[in-house]
């Protein structure tokens, strides 16, 4: 596997001049950091941040705008930003409605993203946070789940992005994140690793007929190899273990994401949703929203995620629906 | 490399039922065929028809939208659609206003779609083409240039998309067609080839340290295999490539497409624009409008192709940034 890229050093100061560049009329990127932001920050709302390593894109950078983001820290890749970034990235967006972080949870986010979060409390701003842990997958040898924050998130950007526009106070938003986020569950499954040669040690390795279920964005092992199988197959895999996370009561209407890692062809993943429409349809989920592309990826892993949300309430897909600029958010 | 469908016979029918569930707001298919339309097809204004093979996905079933396309007839896999389906489509979304067919310019595609052109003129219908022949790859050992359609493809489906949307008749896009596609030039390169397993023969092999200019979106070899470079060196060659392709006078004003074919991570394509943005720079070539990710792909090749287009009428601009609600356009 080749990289296109000029030096490990510059991949996050090349990749972020390339986004600001090509979307100059939505972001504004601060040269040597890894903050962008909107391009003006409106002073009537709750700001709202998310970030973390490159090499997920288009997030987080793609979520930037109406009804999404306000900010996103980028950090090397498969790094999150240090909290040093992130307090001036809160500092530089306040505007006195109080600042939501949504991070993803794995131990470096979380020490970043809360670190920051108590240094900006400490200086008097209103800040707190959601932690989103859409993964189901397990830890092989144990039933540990692993919960770490996937492709749900873009969900929760959404989401709380349009929330955030309709006034909801930071309170308001945080109760909301907590409301939606344990109704959000993604399961992933490789056919082939990430490959951020020389920066990333690769995880594991699979033969030219292997698959492996549960695997993570940033290149770790999941919970099962198997041979690979036809399209249908691994959507009965998928769809079954995340129903299973469900009250199945409960589950009756869903949003659906279908993610690519970054090297699956759209070809493929417009075969896999029409599996996975099928069999929602046989478990009678009525599936209000849908969306397929690459929301948030593992560098280039050959590979895709499944993500349910329930839809508890119609507000929330009012949420989903809403507008955006956002360039990710297609 | 591994596939995620169900059947080779199936590949089709199955990703279109997957596009049509996904974006059912937009599309109507018309099951067990190629053929993808718009949700509904206006009496106000010429018909925009274009297709292909499946695999270059978003395209062409990503461009039917708003300013864009009424209609995307699919063949199988990297194969045009059989003449008596695309007759059907122009029959079937003809609205007395004349419909306009945009061809890429590969010898399969022009058998078929001049063919069904040909039959629709003798059944009394108004049909025009135009060829998109943007590839400036040249044959190697030889000074003949390919001229096959690619990426450049979609800017022809937005400026004569939004131009039809304005009212103008068959002569005059057919027209705007033959002035806009002599100044849209592409060029691509591969780091790895495409891989649709046992649907099109591998036609040529890389190294793991090698790159191949020149490459094609079916797989088809380039004009040399070199070293794998920087990111910047790429452009350099690519950059310098296609400027010799214009009377630099008129290289003024250009729009640039930095499109991936399908297995290239938006990382690495961000890195990649960021080195045009600085090559172009230099030349003093102002970038008027900039896309970037995977419009046309060639299945999950791992490579990119650069497009130009010299902005020679303040209108084509206007075009080009006209809304659309098409899927494939972010």
């Amino acid at each position: 596997m080749k990289q296109l890229i000029n030096s490990n050093r510059q991949i996050r100061q090349q990749l972020l001049a390339g986004l600001a560049y090509t979307y100059n009329d939505k972001l504004n990127w601060q040269t040597k950091t890894g903050i962008v932001t909107k391009k003006s920050i409106t002073d009537n709302k709750v700001v709202l941040i998310s970030g973390g390593g490159c090499g997920h894109e288009p997030a987080h950078v793609g979520y930037i705008g109406e009804n999404m983001l306000d900010c996103a820290i980028m950090g090397a890749i498969f790094e999150p930003p240090a909290s040093a970034e992130i307090l001036q990235a809160i500092e530089q967006t306040y505007n006195g409605c109080g600042t939501l972080l949504i991070i993803k949870n794995f131990e470096k986010d979380l020490a970043s993203f809360l670190e920051a979060e108590r240094l900006a409390i400490a200086k008097g701003l209103s800040v707190a946070h959601v932690i989103v842990d859409d993964d189901c997958s397990i830890e092989s040898g144990t039933f540990k789940k692993r919960r770490r924050g996937v492709a749900g998130t873009v969900f929760v950007h959404k989401i709380l992005g349009a929330a955030a526009s309709e006034g909801k106070s930071l309170d308001e938003l945080q109760a909301l994140g907590e409301q939606v986020i344990p109704l959000i569950k993604t399961l992933g499954v490789a056919f082939s690793p990430a490959s951020p040669i020389g920066i990333i040690p690769q995880q594991y390795e699979l033969a030219e007929d292997e698959m492996y279920f549960g695997i993570g964005i940033h290149g770790e092992p999941g919970y099962r190899i198997e041979t690979m199988q036809s399209s249908e197959r691994i959507a009965i895999e998928l769809v079954n273990k995340l129903k299973q996370q469900y009250d199945r009561k409960t589950l009756k209407q869903a949003a659906v994401l279908v993610n690519g890692l970054g090297g699956l062809p759209l070809l493929e993943l417009g075969i896999f949703m029409n599996d996975v429409q099928q069999l929602l349809d046989i478990e009678d989920i009525e599936v209000v929203y849908k969306r397929m592309g690459n929301f948030l990826t593992a560098y280039n892993t050959n590979g895709l995620s499944l993500t349910l949300l329930t839809i508890k309430e119609e507000k929330w897909l009012e949420y989903l629906n809403a507008p955006t600029d956002a360039f990710g958010w297609k």
